[in-house]
């Protein structure tokens, strides 16, 4: 019966684009719920706990107005970090065109101008949208594998744009004859790009192709998500040393210690910076704005047919995915195999 | 009888220097546990669940061995924090006593050599053994409260440094007529110790203090966990302009761009304090190694004696504890409070 509930869904291939009908975040049933409920109770549960239970609809009730009420702050945080992020996009466009050479490829300061505008744009701000994508209740009705396609999809023109700006920078240093690599700005920003390069490539054979056994991406889901935090936080301070040392270097007459409008507009940038990071690593970091791991908790369950998109199956072969679910049913491996997966599931939604 | 065992431990000003005989934390009865065990169940647990359990013996094995690998890699990461923090602060000594002019207090710019190697002591060093105090194995013995002078102690060390350190500046800035507060340095390390003093104070007067309500406690917990980090974070990124405008200010002949081996030992630090920062913040976020949080979930049983050094008694008038025990338990407002404690216990331990 759960094998013919799983095919009557389609392949997993179809499952790629597939979007729950019901879309609308604002009711309690869809907004992110606190992990404790969802948590898998120890296998030595307390035993001097007592047994009483409140009533459910008191429950239901409180359980979903403090959803509503934690949605309506996810949402104005949400607001405040594209806010922050879209200032210091354009704040960045301003110092480049109304402070300085404006944008171009010819090996002129216009050239180096593009360094700060795509970083600020891919490496802050798109990486920064991409880190908090899973958090976002309107797609968590798509499955879990399109979600991983946005996040994978929005860290890769990061890195693009990342990689670009760095060109453009030696670039400019080479057609100066300016010595590369010699300040600690450098040295860590191009540490920054490489292990960022290296989390996307990661990611991508360990979570979204299908070949990486599922305790492999358990073992390494927790590493992931801290070393995509870090990577992002180290970002924000490469950036801040960037501005420091061109401030340093441009402002010459007025020089950035007689605070001309230039300085006092790239220091807002820079704290721009400071507090989009703030809210970013803050929403990251909330266990109760997690995407709900209910879906990833049913894999293995006993009976019932299994939803789309959960975290194992949307990236694994299709076929072979419903016999070991069967074989594994009612079996004690299965129980232990499915509080694996849930905190995968849960830690998976950064 | 509850009343009696309580009473029997002492009132919870004695509680604040008490330590348990048993100090090993080598035993994996003493080691970090996992949460997932410890996690209250929520009021609506799964019912797809399979009702099926391990044999208790069986758990308690493999329970065992992961703690001790656990304790390992939490000794080894330990140490190397530890050894990448003391190099930083020895070769920022390094650079002012051999590359540049020592230290002073006369205006001189070794009076400004203060301000580097007292943040990186006090400001990164210190208070990153500040935020992972709660971790450390060997003062799990001992009460909470202990733990929170120790926590709270250490960052006041840390904030006095960096006062001086700041003051250090300022004075050698005046005596030189050099502008104060024009770099985004500065700007963010100011906003960076004020935010810090606000903790520390904040910190004192919720948690330290018996005054507050534990639903403020509860309430604030997350947020001062997450501002600490973000905080220390920051303290970090700033250290990394100050190095770059140091260098950039500070070397003319050869220049920062000729790489002297002065701008490469201080590249070096810097990168050493980003190393320090990451490994702080990887021990200081997994869940696995907080304190157990069992002492919290134990106030206010209805059964059964409870243990001294929990999160909310020990900062609480010991006489009307007990009462106020009595009068809960059994009752589902108990069971309730309980979660919270748990919750507001595991979150106060980093």
């Amino acid at each position: 019966m759960r094998r013919d509930a799983r095919r009557g869904q389609g392949g997993g291939a179809r499952r790629i684009a597939e979007c729950r009908p019901a879309p609308a975040p604002a009711p309690a049933a869809s907004v992110p719920s606190r992990p404790v409920p969802s948590r898998a109770p120890g296998p030595e549960p307390d035993p001097a706990r007592p047994p009483a239970r409140p009533s459910f609809a008191a429950l239901a009730a409180a359980h979903g107005a403090r959803k509503m009420e934690d949605y309506g702050r996810f949402l104005a945080l949400l607001a405040s970090s594209l806010l922050v992020g879209f200032v210091s996009v354009i704040l960045s466009l301003v110092w480049v065109f109304h402070y300085r050479e404006g944008l171009s490829w010819d090996g002129s300061p216009g050239e180096f101008n593009w360094h700060p505008v795509l970083i600020i744009t891919g490496f802050v701000f798109i990486q920064g949208i991409a880190i908090i994508v899973y958090r976002l209740p309107w797609i968590w009705k798509c499955s879990k594998l399109l979600m991983k396609f946005i996040h994978a999809g929005l860290n890769t023109i990061a890195m693009i744009l990342a990689i670009v700006s760095m060109v453009a920078v030696f670039d400019f240093h080479n057609a100066k004859n300016i010595p590369n690599m010699y300040s600690l700005h450098s040295w860590i920003g191009l540490t920054a790009v490489i292990f960022y390069s290296l989390q996307l490539f990661l990611g991508f054979a360990v979570f979204l192709l299908p070949f990486a056994p599922v305790h492999l991406r358990v073992a390494l889901m927790p590493i992931h998500v801290y070393s995509g935090l870090t990577i992002f936080a180290t970002v924000i301070a490469t950036a801040l040393m960037g501005i420091t040392e061109k401030l340093i270097f441009a402002l010459k007459n007025p020089a950035y210690s007689a605070s001309p409008p230039e300085a006092t507009l790239v220091n807002c940038l820079g704290i721009l910076l400071v507090i989009f990071g703030s809210l970013i690593l803050w929403m990251a970091s909330r266990p109760h704005w997690k995407r709900p791991p209910a879906e990833n908790a049913k894999i293995l369950r006993p009976t019932g047919a299994t939803p789309e998109g959960t975290e194992v199956e949307s990236t694994m072969t299709n076929s072979s995915n419903a016999d070991k679910s069967d074989l594994r049913s009612n079996t004690e491996a299965a129980r232990k195999q499915n509080i694996k997966f849930d905190e995968a599931g849960q830690r998976s939604t950064m």
